[in-house]
């Protein structure tokens, strides 16, 4: 099994798509072969430009995606797309297929995959950490992780991304629904999509002052705002490609002032920090699914429904069983 | 100090409001006395009923939780409010305080509290479940769990809440746009707020079909959808208060079949199962934490960071030490 595995993962790095696209499934399932696949991976990760884009559906961002992996095969870039769709919870999978995504003109040599959202234990990060790193030693350039909605996903992709953008359109609200949508904080490069309609101005300057009041309120709470590098604001037609080559150069400039000021290191090593501890969840998760603890767990489940143990009670008999076997 | 905290624990389960308020801060803050003060409380847990409500930021969510608070009161019930908010990256709490979230004509005799979500680990559940067993050992008959957007933290609700309430409004796009909130499977009961507002048929008559559709994937998957109740939409306009007593009624239904069908005993089990993992994540964090564990740590991320070790020989080589301690 690990051999196969390994001699997938050697495929794979060889620049065999379809070993890659087979590893990328592996990875979405949890599969427990999956540490010894980026084991072999691992010294051929951390060249990729990672790019995360979010904003609130609607906003046209799968477009702006593909718009901008087109910017980067003109420029001789090599890029991946990993789209994050909600769960549902019916099926387990995916809300929306790869079909509905993948528009018809697609630039040629793009790898696009699109996964699910996963409810718990930190379940997305881990596994779109895991396909980031799969695309990355096979050598893409770039690589696009787009989410939908506003919510902890979007959160999380911060720390897989090196670079952030927030999408917004001209008419989505007021801004306390914008500061509801809570992810506008987060983003190294703005853009304004679907710019040519009308309120594309008074959206462009509700950012900008939205910026403005984010960098006072981080030194109220004594914290340095990131002054080497101001966010910009690009307005992009994405269905229309306009401006798409100026947004691709915005984040070629964020990656430059990364290296140069030392920040994508510091990235590195807090991206290495998450990795070890979805490491030790995903360890966590195969003991405690060994058979003989199994059955254990299902009895402090029933006390802790009968009210009888608390979860941490449990949780510390748990806890000594497994120390009693180690 | 834990002599202390179960003072306070006792004080509030004698009725104590400021002993609530306190602790519900610990358990936001994360501190670790809250293990002893949930084994104090749990044994009185387990009564109230959790109604978690969700749908896209604009939904009116807010107005329709006073409204529905204010419905229960007039029932005689005790409520408690919990509203997630965003996350601030900058300041790490709350985008959005409490004093925008208050009506100024809020019922008398309502606990609220806002939190702001968690990126990692999920410590929205954590933290929030144990909010909601604080208020439930308080003797609150209802918990109202509000949240914001589409993401992970409304999917989190639904494995802390008995009963799911999905909140739509006329004209927020079409269908796809819907899908893409991936958050409509999910519901026990829909509400289709603003409902004096031009399409309110139209979306019900989207929900409607859309319920449909969702019943006949699970059986095309092989899922059995609950066939003993069909969730029911209900039109509240909630800033004018009407048909909220309808939505209530449907909300004590939903109880009431939970009850009798013996889904009730099932939902106590799973959440008591997502409870037992919560709790191990947080001994294994304290462990973590340890001084001469967290050394060890700083040097397993740099060689993660420089390639050396991916992140599974790093979590091993960490169980190791941990296990060699014991």
């Amino acid at each position: 099994m690990s051999g196969a595995l390994i001699d997938l993962a050697r495929r794979m790095l060889a620049g065999d798509r379809r070993a890659l696209a087979r590893l990328i499934t592996l990875v979405d399932d949890g599969d427990p072969g999956v540490a010894d696949v980026m084991r072999e991976i691992h010294p051929h990760t951390g060249k990729a430009h990672v790019i995360g884009l979010t904003g609130p559906p609607g906003a046209g961002k799968s477009t702006l995606v593909w718009a901008l992996a087109s910017a980067y095969r003109r420029r001789g870039r090599q890029v991946g797309i990993v789209a994050i769709d909600p769960t549902s919870p019916f099926s387990g999978g995916a809300v929306l297929g790869d079909r509905v995504r993948m528009p018809q003109d697609a630039p040629s040599g793009v790898f696009f995959r699109s996964m699910a959202s996963r409810g718990q234990l930190g379940g997305t990060s881990r596994s779109v950490r895991g396909v980031v790193h799969l695309l990355d030693s096979f050598g893409k350039d770039v690589v696009l992780i787009e989410t939908v909605g506003a919510g902890q996903s979007d959160v999380a992709v911060r720390s897989l991304a090196h670079t952030t953008v927030v999408v917004s359109v001209p008419g989505l609200g007021d801004d306390i629904q914008m500061l509801k949508a809570g992810i506008l904080e987060i983003a190294d490069v703005y853009v304004v999509n679907k710019a040519d309609r009308e309120g594309a101005d008074r959206t462009a300057a509700q950012l900008a002052s939205m910026i403005e009041v984010g960098r006072e309120s981080a030194l109220a709470v004594g914290q340095q705002p990131d002054e080497g590098w101001i966010p910009p604001i690009v307005r992009t037609v994405a269905l229309k490609g306009e401006n798409v080559d100026q947004l691709a150069d915005a984040l070629d400039a964020h990656r430059a002032y990364l290296l140069q000021s030392g920040r994508w290191e510091h990235i590195v090593r807090s991206q290495a920090e998450a990795e070890l501890e979805e490491a030790l969840l995903v360890r966590l998760e195969q003991v405690l699914a060994a058979s003989s603890v199994a059955s254990q767990k299902e009895h402090l489940i029933s006390d802790i429904a009968a009210r009888k143990l608390d979860a941490y009670q449990a949780a510390d008999a748990l806890l000594a069983m497994l120390r009693a076997r180690a």
